[in-house]
């Protein structure tokens, strides 16, 4: 049944059903400009500020369009899902809007902030080994046990319809865009990006922004099929996850292209956004700005919409201290 | 003729007057809240995000005020201040959107990236000893050659004028504050308000906030005239600074209250407002979230604006790390 669910392609009226659907949980977030970093990059920079958003992430869409796409029984039941990051979170926020169960495992190495953000929502944490075996057993028995509903961090079809609200936001909030670029891991909100711009806006370029040390969907998309490396590394911690069936689907039919940005550059980037926008963001958030400066012959001139995905930073390790 | 200018009250009108001159120059800043930091206060709290104004502070308005208010004749001969901090960088702002000269005297132990900020907007910095006569003589210099205009940090009607039109914003942006709390240094913000609210909004209660390492505007409200410390040590730097003639006459008449919070309470707060707001602020901005969580006798159950005054902070050296 999960298999067959996510097969499902989300189209343009999935996203306006979610739209409608999560707006009374969600926040319509602000657009940010900067003089000195249009100046920088030589492109006009519209930054879509998703750190702002619910439970400090994107993410409070996708979840939310999922928890509250339930039927009340069930709902009942309550959902689940394995993230050691923003989904696990915002799983729990949308979950407990609804005033049903939330069961996330993780790995018992995950950062303690990260399990107290999730019980913060009233979500359960269940430990699981740092391995994939262990942490689909652990899982398994969680669903077994509570009925819960699966919701997968991207690839669902009703996560990516109530990421695609984001984009649907910003065209709105922003006259005439040349192009759209977002951090890519495993591709939930870029695939979101090209539904809802392939449906109402298909002049627009998608870029998806990676980091070098963990660019699985930029060797992917030069491939022609999914390539998943077993353990990346870098500071953008939300962009180590692979691609999967339904937002490979979205990603090789709509992005325009897949540019890297190296640690360095991304560490640089982050610093220029807190230091100019004066906002708090996490490292993988920075990617986009990090490939926009490095490819002036891209951007230059060009009207440009940056997804900032997330403001879930540990502000006691932050990549340049 | 610079003591006679600073003995003049700022009114009602000026405040008006400064918001329809600087309204080209500067940004209406939003307010943002949050549920956590509301549950966490037990008050419901505006924060008033003058770390996105131009420049990064709330001080570009008093700045802008005073550059835009001179005669054509006064400004082609430029503006000078003595400031290390946000006053400084926030005058080469204005005078760079005017097109004339300013100068900044700071002691050559100020911060490069300090006197890098005034630079980036054209200002010249000169650098003096870092003593109080050595800052005079350098000074004087400076307006002996140049005929500058001096525009004080705080002690000046204009300045006030136009940092009053921060609350004038605030009152419009949100309804029915029982409240304001602003931090305190010179108390040119706190003058601001003062003028501001007596004349729209005299019900309204107005608290200063200040470190229990600098509290030398708490303890001149308790004797009754001004003390001036001599050289506090607290990480919220932008608030040594004691107060003037100009500042002690509004905040003596129309201060509620001054209350102060220690230096770990000062972190703790900004570090909340960080995870929280997902906003880069300076440690001076978290001083007033400090004395509000440590009184919630006075705040509890009202409505209360706070001022984030501003948000140029080095982010290589955090509080907190």
């Amino acid at each position: 049944m999960m298999k067959e669910a996510s097969m499902y392609i989300p189209t343009l009226e999935d996203m306006r059903t979610a739209r409608a659907r999560i707006t009374p949980h969600i926040y319509v977030t602000p657009v940010l400009t900067s003089r000195m970093l249009d100046e920088l990059s030589g492109a006009e920079l519209f930054f879509k500020c998703e750190n702002f958003q619910k439970a400090g992430a994107f993410k409070a869409r996708g979840a939310s369009n999922a928890v509250f796409g339930l039927s009340d029984e069930q709902a009942a039941r309550g959902v689940a899902t394995h993230s050691s990051g923003n989904h696990g979170t915002c799983l729990s926020y949308a979950a407990k809007q609804r005033g049903i169960p939330c069961t996330v495992v993780m790995p018992r190495t995950a950062p303690q902030a990260k399990k107290d953000a999730v019980m913060g929502y009233g979500g359960r944490v269940v430990e699981c080994e740092p391995s994939t075996s262990s942490r689909e057993a652990v899982f398994a028995e969680i669903v077994a046990e509570t009925g819960a509903e699966f919701v997968h961090p991207y690839n669902d079809h009703r996560v990516i319809a109530g990421q695609a609200t984001c984009s649907a936001e910003l065209i709105e909030q922003v006259e005439g865009l040349d192009a759209v670029v977002a951090p890519i891991g495993g591709g939930g909100m870029v695939s979101g990006i090209c539904l809802t711009l392939s449906g109402v806006a298909p002049q627009m370029k998608i870029y998806a922004a990676e980091p070098e040390q963990a660019d699985d969907a930029f060797r992917s998309f030069k491939a022609g099929h999914i390539i998943a490396d077993d353990a990346p590394n870098t500071v953008a911690d939300g962009l180590k996850v692979p691609l999967k069936k339904l937002t490979w689907h979205f990603v090789q039919k709509q992005v325009t292209d897949i540019l890297t940005a190296s640690e360095n550059e991304i560490v640089e980037a982050m610093k220029l956004i807190w230091k100019r926008l004066k906002i708090v963001m996490e490292p993988s958030s920075a990617v986009p700005l990090a490939t926009i400066l490095k490819n002036p012959q891209i951007f230059a001139g060009k009207r440009v919409g940056v997804i900032v995905t997330g403001g879930n930073v540990d502000l006691d390790k932050l990549p340049w201290n």
